[in-house]
């Protein structure tokens, strides 16, 4: 309003008389800061001068801005005003004199990206402002990031140290040959990183720093073994020529690996049983106390202590209808509820609440990591066939196959169909009326469990696109 | 039955006895079999002349049985009963002179498994087997299993040509260091491996051939970049001092990469928002269709031909009831289409029965797909960001927060609370009738498509637990 009000066409007198009545709708301090905000005194000080604002007020403020350089004016009114962008804009303009200032403010307000796009990516000033950022980046936990800025302003020694803490170990290397490290230094740098990544199960990544960087190839041979590579194991006792390590590591870690998986599978299998037991006489609990509540023909009544708190998070929506006044409580408490189930599991503990849903969520889990096995256990079966160890491969192909046949069989008893769509289709049959329908409705929700997470209600899937046996072993 | 009455201890007198009265019991031929299955010439003779065989038939056989050496007379027996992995135990035993005829009967007989057991692994036999093992599972179209067996007897050459052909190109290698490959060779295997690799969009392992192999950095610096796989391109450059590749290609794959993902995503957002249209336009004419079907008071009437095919495949358990004649019929056409609509996807087609799934399908790989590029998104917005592109980086990293978004905010709209449940629920009112329930039961049929796969009925979850956006860009 104001810029349209100065501008040349409309004339002083026009513009006082827009700012009387403009003074009578806005507030004074409002349209004080506007007008600063234009940068023309003039204004500011017929502004000052009808709102009726003390001279002593702002005469020392302003006349110390007039003394200022242009662009140092500019930000120092912006800054007044906290419009901190222009502010940066102008600061950037005064001189490298003011560039400590610049990057003070830069690190207040946090500008780092808007400060660097004010100068070309060769000049000191974008370096220290780069620095900055990634300082404040590492302090933000953003190591990762932290790299990437370094690197981009040259401060390779920094980079290198934030990329190192980041485990983005490539990264690492650059700056390292950036920085041109001597053999010994880059030596000891990729161990350095070789035994983080090993701690995060990167064998693969981990080996490729022993044998290239810090050219230890029977240790990169080794990690790999940990990590069960066998290929790639393989092709490093190849390609330098290290045969004996097939006798004195390789056959020997194939063994451990098989021992270990015969292990695992024993431990999945009989916890899947134990659990798969104990959903079947839970349900059966269940079944019986929600019978014992239809005997008393009160349906709707409160339900019983078993699985009280089930039914108050499953049915939020269909209690709706019944209680609208506490919907609300209800639901905030349901999602609360969810809220801490997604942080930690269900409690498999006898007698819980969410038993059942516990269980359910175990046998799932039980399945997918066994299922999740094959494709390692594919790459060791081949590693013993190679090695002539048929009779072990065979067990171990036999026991995977056992145990995920079993576990495929249980899927129609632990998902039944009930669990998902209820029995109730059964019961609208020509005889049925609104009591025998209501009665199956409740039952069907003693056989379904309370379930926030509606992917546990449906059985989960193998897969099937992964050949994982050998064929030679059948 | 006949080991037990040849004992000694039973004597000759008490076996013929026996005999005779097995003779009322069991087939001639084969007790006549059985006896030949014990070695032993007297019984067999004994059972033939109570048998009341003639003589010209058996005789002259058990002749020349009677001629040969022990092992190969158990042998020709044990044959002669298809009895073959026994024929095979004894043949091993009767020395070099009859190893044609071991392998052909291995061959024939596929026993291949059970032939390798009876030579140590040092013998010309093992090897011989292993050869006509591995070309068998050559045949059969497995390589590699091919592979291993090759390798394990020592065929280097044929085991090389079978991991080629399988891609185990670690494998590959150990094999060509056996057959002490020259430089040359090696190089010009590797090169050929990589171009496999490359198909199959393997471009980590392709370069690691060119690089290691055939020493061609710059090849395996251009296939790392063919592959997005950034770090490791930024790696070699650094390792081999190829800065120059940095300005040639580096950075023009990098905005290539940039360009593919906002591409991608502008026509996964366009047929995401076309599939969610048309999907809510054939649920509303569903409904209508239903709802037509109600007003005429025949809600047990065939339905219209706009979803006939969906409800006679979905609601299989629910006419059990009803038409318990047709079931197995009914139950027999739903797994066959069940099975055909694993093979190829439902048709998109509009007003094609099953358009309604075939849309949820869409919209499901459609997020899915999305929702799967942040790990390759964020490893690009990195490389942008280490280049100076942040604007570019920006565009993109908001490109795939909206996509991403809009799709989060669809979910409720397409997997809505009726899809999973029904509406059946809200209908359980006080004032419910049979009638009510019921019509509430026609209509969630409506709304809820006939789904084999009970996925589909849920929404997709998109990953939470991967970090992808650099807050640099925020």
């Amino acid at each position: 309003m104001i810029t349209e009000n100065t501008s040349p066409a409309a004339g002083t007198v026009s513009a006082e008389e827009a700012l009387k009545y403009l003074l009578l709708l806005v507030d004074v301090s409002e349209l004080y800061n506007h007008s600063l905000g234009t940068y023309d005194f003039d204004l500011v000080i017929m502004v000052a001068e009808k709102s009726k604002k003390d001279p002593k007020e702002y005469l020392p403020f302003l006349n110390s801005l007039k003394k200022m350089e242009e662009n140092y004016q500019h930000y120092s009114i912006d800054k007044h005003l906290k419009r901190y962008q222009k502010a940066l804009h102008h600061l950037s303009k005064c001189g490298p004199e003011h560039f400590t200032e610049f990057l003070n403010l830069v690190k207040d307000q946090k500008l780092y990206n808007e400060a660097l796009k004010l100068y070309p990516s060769d000049t000191q000033e974008y370096k220290a402002v780069g620095d900055a950022y990634g300082e404040y980046l590492n302090q933000k936990h953003l190591p990762e990031q932290a790299g990437l800025i370094f690197a981009r302003c040259g401060a390779f020694e920094k980079a290198l140290d934030a990329f190192v803490n980041s485990g983005s170990w490539q990264q690492a290397l650059c700056m390292a040959a950036q920085l041109r490290h001597t053999e010994d230094k880059l030596a000891s740098l990729a161990r350095g990183m070789a035994g983080k990544l090993v701690e995060q199960r990167k064998h693969m990544d981990a080996a490729v720093l022993l044998e290239q960087y810090a050219k230890d190839y029977e240790e990169a041979i080794l990690l790999l073994l940990e990590g069960a590579a066998w290929d790639e194991a393989l092709r490093l006792i190849y390609k330098y020529g290290r045969l004996d390590i097939l006798e004195t590591n390789f056959k020997p870690s194939l063994l451990e690996a098989h021992r270990n998986h015969l292990l695992f599978l024993e431990t999945q299998k009989a916890m899947f049983c134990r659990h798969k037991k104990r959903l079947l006489v839970v349900r059966e609990l269940k079944e019986q106390a929600r019978d014992g509540l239809l005997d008393d023909e009160a349906p709707n009544c409160p339900e019983s202590d078993l699985f009280s708190e089930t039914s108050s998070v499953v049915t939020t929506s269909d209690m709706g209808s019944k209680y609208t006044h506490s919907n609300s409580r209800i639901s905030a408490r349901s999602s609360k509820n969810r809220r801490k189930a997604e942080r930690k599991k269900h409690s498999l503990k006898e007698g819980s609440p969410l038993e059942d849903v516990a269980l359910l969520e175990a046998l799932r889990d039980a399945i997918r990591s066994t299922d999740s096995l094959k494709g390692e256990v594919r790459s060791l079966l081949k590693g013993l066939v190679l090695f002539d160890y048929d009779a072990q491969a065979q067990e171990l192909q036999q026991a995977l196959e056992e145990t995920l046949h079993s576990m495929e069989c249980s899927l129609p008893v632990i998902w039944s169909a009930d669990l998902q769509h209820g029995p109730a289709n059964q019961v609208l049959g020509p005889n049925s009326t609104a009591n025998s329908i209501m009665a199956a409705y409740q039952q069907r929700r003693s056989v379904a469990p309370a379930v926030q997470d509606a992917e546990l209600l449906i059985a989960p899937k193998l897969n099937k696109n992964i050949q994982w046996k050998l064929n030679l072993l059948q």
